[in-house]
């Protein structure tokens, strides 16, 4: 067979070792101090200065020697001579003998002679006199100089992140450029399929997210990103790309190009310009990955799927960043949580995508095709080659993908712009996937969601005219321990374009049509519909639909459904009222469809929960509702499943 | 009485509300993606295309119509037609019929009429066909377009942090500019005290630190800071400041001049040119706290202490930043400790700075003048004017300064350059609190401090010459529950200038000395050593040394000792040679004193307190102590007080 790997994995152990052994150095490089706020520090700072740099005024009030008040009393006050007035930050001399005091502020240096301060409450000045109330001992309201900072001493230490308060040290013993350490990090990203955000996508192409992730992540480490953009997978481009990146950079990442498709030329170059230490680690997504040195730089080539190389950078690289940052202390960001569901593994060592959700964790994996799975994904955890399966219940340590803001609820189910509303007014955040009403009703089968939004209709007597929603299928499917809470109504129909002849199911025979997937509450509405609209007239369904072109589609939305309608792709579809006002399309109402929120039971008195069911049936929520959506009689009422 | 103050204070809750209603408004900016991480987003993001907008193939190999190959199987293949090859970022057109396939790469389109991909470990290409040697499903290793992320669908809310996965969403669905929300914050100080850093430092002025920390905690908060400087106590050039600010900013801080004192106009003028709505708050160190609006602006006047700026700034206008940007979920960094030692409070509602030391809490408070009790704090603790004492051993809430490092040990006790090795060696974070020895023993006896480094001699017949070191201190101080880890020796001795005519302490009388404070180990151990030169000789210590001016002085560092002599100011001094060598000096050794370490039992066993033992007799640390310091036999014994 052609194409075969020979290439030797090398173990995740290895792997590490390799890279504690590259040598990474950040540059010293010297920042105002105003935007040296989270970098690290460079070298020691030792402070040239006492803090303060004078014996100074902690009240506003009289400086005094305070032998002249011992006596004095509310009753018998002390009348000192006034010398004057030493406002803060004053040079002014003053010399305070016996019997004397000088007005000072808080911040006013002591003036000599002086040893402590009189509070202004405790004073009353006369003509060229301030009588005194109340006795101070020596060194009262005051503070010598360098009592908070010694001249000498080593403020701050070499590898210290510059917080607020370390800027603050940094400010009062007067420093103004501080030395950080700058780690330049250059971000190549190849493949020809690659386009930059904000350009065109052509067909067969996609947009590089993984320079960006990167960028993200390298800032977030302390490190400096340094773009060179997409290089097409060409020799010449990539390596005179790689020979700017060399000469700038204390490390490079590039992501693509490194697996042993076609196009992949990035490894071979290393090769011919450097030296290449490892070409794929043992652990899913590793295979790809390349470690190499060219002139002493090293070169780490990451995967091109955005979550695989974002894994690879957090699980490898970033450790080595911060360790070059001198972070003595591990910062990668874990987090103990629950495995919310069974998880079957493929007996190799892999990094597993998931989301952390209240404390459960889900897979997030939807193929090494999927970006989703990062935007669906809260960090990873780290799956050894021996297990088979982790069960529900087990508890596992997630990596965080850096400061990540973690989901309140995960929902699943059919689409819904009443979805977007309940979050906007309950505060909540949702991570939202969807699935179409069927994959709704199997995650919470499976454990994988917290609600599933549903618009299931079936064939039942107990439904309005003949139709419930949702019940069946919950029954069916037998999955108890959850709750049906009744949401609203939507109104669906038929979708065309202004002007056009379809007036109702009757006309849909010949016509080109777009319909939904097959899952979908909208496809199993229609076909019961069509049945209605059949029933009697002696012709089958598989004729009726047989006659309308376009039966067989599934488009997977919504919008795809109006898309195709607006473009002339087909003349009808299927769909709620909402969607066509925007695409200023024509909507023929066949139907009200119950949207219902399917919720495990176990869940129902979270804090999200109830919040949520709460902004359900406020008034708000009822009023802002977009056109064709209606809340009723039922909604919040409960359907209990034992 | 003069000055006497008569504005009313407002309470804590009444200062909130006050601040809950100030209208303070972020304004959308647009920023290149790989600016916008850790901003937050100002519109909800919805996406225009799907992901991928292609169907996909996620494995090298070829694109086939997976009936074809349901047959095959490794001994029996199905050969295939092979039309061509169809690379990731091609939009070459391809058919696929049955009995034909496509080369295809990971990222390529799946071309018309195919509908999975074979993956090339189970295929050979032969002249112009390629053999399948393993069935494939419908849709197997390929993606649909929008598989991803819908068209249509909303990916990112407003509001919403943006995190490095935030970053790879908008970049994978080609967002180059997204809506950020800006929030202008200016900041003035005031005072003619002030002095910027990395300016000269004249009498009787500070540097301005309050510009600094606020600006690195209103970044901290998401929101940009502008600095306008420093302000003198003019009336004029702050109402010139404060009208720009006004006009380029949501919200101003200023800090400084709102006090009672004489200097102090910033009140008065927010009163003239906009209106006050509070001034004071009735809780410390609110009181010097305005609050008003300048033309719709707010403007917030802080305290010109940097710690209670710090606070103010944190406890109530990072809050109102926060909201302001949207985020619902309060966002104040709090930790809970427990209190290390009995704290009185003043019976009124306070902010108390404190440190917070592997859980344990330790007012950082050396009063208000005080900036050390930033480089000090972690945070702070809210104190109720109900609270008279908080015992040690009560659980409490600390309110963090943002994103603090906080220490592994609270080291009291006096100066010595082996600390900063131990540190630097052990890779611990110390925070040290310079006491001088006797306070070393006082911070271990009111359980201050985790360790205490101790040089205090007495006179003992256990001791070698008569002089025991640092025992007699902890037996007479009845510091039970202790351990006495023995340290290293350090050379002390006179310091004088290079070609002094003083040889030793025979030579002081009519010498001007500068001595170190009371409490100092080098000070008790001149006293000891003066005792010994003058025993039998018939003058009494008195005479002895009132003989020497100076004697009665009290240096609170080496550092000052030695500048004092370098400079002329002092004869002679009395310290360590390792300060001398730096400082061109003669050093004129009279002992070799023991520098211990005082212990908590308690904490013995932690990881902190056995890492710093461990890099205490480490060769490493025995090889690169300075000068005139030496580990030797006893480094490292411990004596055990029970």
């Amino acid at each position: 067979m052609k194409r075969k790997e020979f290439r030797k994995l090398i173990s995740v152990e290895k792997a590490r070792e390799i890279m504690n052994n590259l040598q990474v150095f950040p540059r010293p490089e010297s920042l105002a101090l105003e935007n040296a706020y989270g970098e690290i520090l460079a070298g020691d700072i030792v402070t040239e200065i006492n803090v303060p740099s004078f014996p100074r005024a902690v009240m506003d009030g009289y400086a005094v020697r305070a032998e002249d008040t011992y006596a004095c009393s509310e009753t018998r006050p002390v009348e000192l001579k006034l010398l004057g007035n030493l406002p803060a930050g004053s040079d002014a001399k003053f010399k305070v003998s016996t019997g004397e005091a000088v007005e000072v502020s808080t911040g006013s240096p002591i003036p000599e002679g002086a040893n402590a301060v009189v509070m202004v409450e405790y004073s009353s000045e006369g003509d060229g006199t301030v009588s005194i109330y109340s006795p101070v001992t020596v060194g009262e309201n005051t503070m010598k100089a360098g009592s908070d900072i010694r001249k000498g001493e080593r403020v701050l230490r070499a590898g210290r992140k510059l917080g607020t308060r370390e800027i603050g040290v940094l400010a009062s013993i007067g420093k103004k450029d501080v030395p950080v350490l700058k780690l330049q990090v250059g971000i190549i990203s190849t493949g020809d399929e690659l386009v930059q955000p904000g350009e065109k996508l052509t067909s067969g192409k996609i947009y590089d997210a993984n320079s960006y992730t990167l960028y993200a992540g390298i800032r977030e480490c302390g490190a400096f990103p340094l773009l060179y953009g997409i290089v097409k997978d060409n020799e010449t481009a990539m390596k005179k790309t790689l020979e700017t990146a060399v000469s700038e950079c204390a490390l490079i990442l590039t992501s693509g190009s490194t697996s042993s498709g076609a196009g992949d030329i990035m490894y071979r170059l290393i090769d011919e310009i450097g030296e290449t230490l490892a070409h794929g680690i043992s652990i899913k997504p590793g295979k790809p990955v390349v470690i190499g040195i060219i002139q002493g730089v090293p070169i780490i080539g990451l995967p091109g799927n955005p979550t695989s190389a974002l894994m690879i950078f957090n699980e490898f690289v970033a450790p080595m960043l911060r360790k070059a940052l001198g972070e003595d202390k591990s910062l990668k960001k874990t987090e103990n949580g629950i495995m919310g569901t069974r998880f079957r593994s493929e007996g190799r060592q892999q990094l597993l995508p998931v989301g952390l959700i209240r404390g459960m964790v889900y897979p997030a994996d939807r193929g090494s095709g999927a970006i989703t799975s990062l935007s669906g994904a809260d960090g990873f955890i780290k799956i050894p080659s021996s297990t088979e399966f982790i069960e529900a219940g087990t508890p596992v340590e997630v990596t965080l993908f850096g400061e990540v803001e973690k989901p309140d609820l995960l929902i699943a189910g059919g689409f819904c712009p009443g979805l977007d509303l309940l979050e906007d007014l309950s505060g909540l955040y949702f991570r939202t996937l969807f699935t179409s009403s069927s994959g709704g009703f199997s995650a919470i089968a499976s454990n994988t969601a917290d609600i599933a939004g549903v618009n299931m209709p079936s064939s039942d007597p107990r439904g309005q005219d003949g139709i419930l929603y949702n019940v069946p299928t919950v029954e069916n499917m037998g999955l108890s321990g959850t709750v049906l809470v009744k949401g609203y109504r939507r109104e669906v129909g038929l979708i065309v374009r202004q002007g056009s002849l379809v007036s109702g199911i009757s006309d849909l025979p010949g016509k080109h049509l777009i319909n939904r997937n097959r899952g979908s509450g909208a496809r199993a509405l229609l076909d019961l519909k069509i049945a209605e609209f059949i029933a009697g007239k002696g012709i089958s369904k598989k004729e009726f639909i047989d006659s309308i072109p376009g039966y067989a589609s599934g488009a997977k939305s919504e919008v795809a459904v109006c898309e195709a309608v607006a473009s002339g792709k087909a003349e009808v579809g299927v769909g709620i009222r909402n969607c066509t006002e925007k695409n200023g399309l024509h909507f023929i109402k066949f139907a009200e469809e119950e949207y219902d929120f399917l919720i495990r039971k176990e869940i129902l008195e979270t804090f999200e929960v109830r919040k949520f069911l709460e902004t359900l049936t406020s008034t708000e929520f009822a009023s802002k509702l977009t056109s064709g959506l209606h809340v009723y009689e039922r909604t919040g009422e409960i359907i209990s499943f034992e």
